[in-house]
């Protein structure tokens, strides 16, 4: 197996090279996105040829960190010297862009994932830090590389997201030495945290509120369920990944354990209508759970046939919506009393 | 005037006194509780008697702070030689306390007002800190008091809760100095976050949910308007208090550059119902409103007798819901188009 390399080795690569093709992996997360455009600017001031190559959309409330360095077009570099991939341990992850990340004469990885494993020529991978961010700040510094404003945003975004603003258990005195030091750089911080988190969708905020009128308080108070169904979607124009973070909304309710969210693309009532456009998928429900102190949503997972984590864990029914939520219920009440 | 003593000063103050009785303010938020907190534990570790003096209840978020150290008994102590206030910068800001304080054989304040003014025989006020709890940090290292777990968990408190978890623009490069140091005395920061974030009630989704159904989108979705009225409380049970947020939540929707938020004890629908309680207040309206980039709400407010400043303001009109609600419309309108 390959090993870890020092930041002094691979800012010598990084030095060396006139040319870099980043790689952030698909769905770009403000880590992704922060730790891309932080090194594509740190190697363009350093007189290098560089692009985020990406393969999908930039979420709406990151594109304010495209100052001009990302594309989809694989063709903007011919026969880069080095393919830098970031925030991601293997190639699974930038899929469509596997191939010419293999043109690159040397490859590099930098990541913190539990999962990775070293795959590249050269690699740091450090599932300590809680952010790829903070892998490029130590190696921004061992490159000598300019320490400007921008360049310090686009850190901070990384490194705030991914500790959710420094409240996650993954942050360490460590990211906040490196955000100190963004200050020195001229870190707009509250510009930064404006852009990505003043862009909300307006679909999301209603059927995230639709949801919400559905909630149903059980287990003496102990638990919250809520639902989103293809209708909902439907008659708000939101999509299924717009109800993400209902289910920690319902954890945050004081005295709730247990926080249930179940998604349905088929609607609650089925009554006919020949357009619908559930009809075309499977009816089947998908659960989210999380525990908030003491209990095991793993558990009640598994016991449906899922899994996860002892505080976040998930299953699929493969039932109507309301044959699934008195049963998940019924699993969620014998954990809980 | 008064002027600003060193913490060498006040550190000196506070070590020679036997016994110290420590005044937030009313209405306690994360930097007071953590604040008093912090420093009564300190103070209890260094050989004096401590406590925190209150006059009204602890949020319930915040109590898990409190191990023994606040009391709403003025007798509590006899005579304490200092009189310490905390986050707030004159004697109204403790009104049912004044006299007990001024029984101190010596007083201190320390502030980070804007307003504050130094009216203590020792004071530390500075408007440059993001936190009253990043003064008391320097003040415990002044004073060498023990740099414990429970310390730094309640001084995490007082620093996260008014910087809005590091993203306003109050924070500095010192704020996450601090916090790097709080990692080294054992901060729990993500229990910290957990208790004050993760005890939502209940009544206080419904009604910020029942607010958001009524959102309306105008000015070609420049604008948000919502509204709370005394029926939605009665039915919800949240107080008026509870509604707090709802404007930021109205701001965070992508292409709203001013978000309204009305507040009337009175309902919309005013239909005779001889016992409502709203009977027995001035049928009137509140209105707050948030510029979230270029706009200015203070210039509205003004126009409609209120102000504030130029990203948050309101007004009050004395008219029903029913008729206030056109009229801001209108002004926002205005002031948009």
């Amino acid at each position: 197996m390959k090993k870890n390399n020092t930041f002094q080795e691979i800012a010598k690569q990084l030095l060396a090279a006139k040319s870099v093709l980043i790689y952030p992996h698909v769905n770009m997360d403000g880590d992704a996105m922060g730790s891309g455009t932080a090194m594509c600017r740190a190697l363009r001031s350093l007189g290098k040829e560089s692009y985020v190559l990406i393969e999908d959309d930039i979420a709406r409330n990151l594109q304010f960190l495209d100052e001009g360095y990302c594309t989809r077009n694989q063709d903007v570099m011919e026969n880069p010297e080095v393919s830098l991939c970031l925030d991601c341990g293997d190639m699974s992850r930038f899929p469509k862009r596997k191939d010419k990340f293999l043109e690159g004469k040397v490859t590099i990885c930098i990541d913190h994932h539990r999962t990775s494993q070293p795959f590249c020529d050269f690699n740091y991978i450090d599932p300590g830090v809680a952010a790829t961010g903070e892998l490029i700040y130590q190696l921004l510094l061992a490159m000598d590389a300019p320490k400007d404003r921008q360049t310090a945003n686009a850190l901070f975004a990384a490194i705030s997201t991914d500790t959710g603003n420094f409240q996650h258990s993954n942050t360490t005195k460590q990211s906040h030495m490196i955000v100190a030091d963004l200050y020195d750089w001229g870190v707009e911080a509250n510009m930064v945290s404006r852009e990505i988190y003043n862009r909300v969708r307006l679909e999301r905020i209603r059927i995230q509120n639709r949801a919400l009128q559905n909630m149903e308080i059980f287990a003496g108070g102990q638990a919250a369920m809520a639902y989103v169904d293809g209708r909902m979607l439907l008659e708000t124009g939101a999509g299924m990944d717009e109800t993400e973070g209902t289910v920690d909304q319902l954890k945050s309710i004081d005295g709730v354990e247990i926080a249930v969210f179940v998604k349905s693309d088929w609607p609650m009532d089925r009554s006919e209508e020949p357009s619908a456009p559930w009809l075309a998928l499977p009816e089947k429900v998908k659960i989210s759970m999380r525990a908030k102190s003491w209990s095991n949503v793993a558990a009640i997972a598994e016991k449906l046939g899922g899994g996860g984590h002892i505080k976040a864990a998930g299953c699929t029914l493969n039932m109507p919506l309301k044959d699934a939520l008195p049963l998940i219920k019924k699993e969620v009440e014998d954990a809980l009393l």
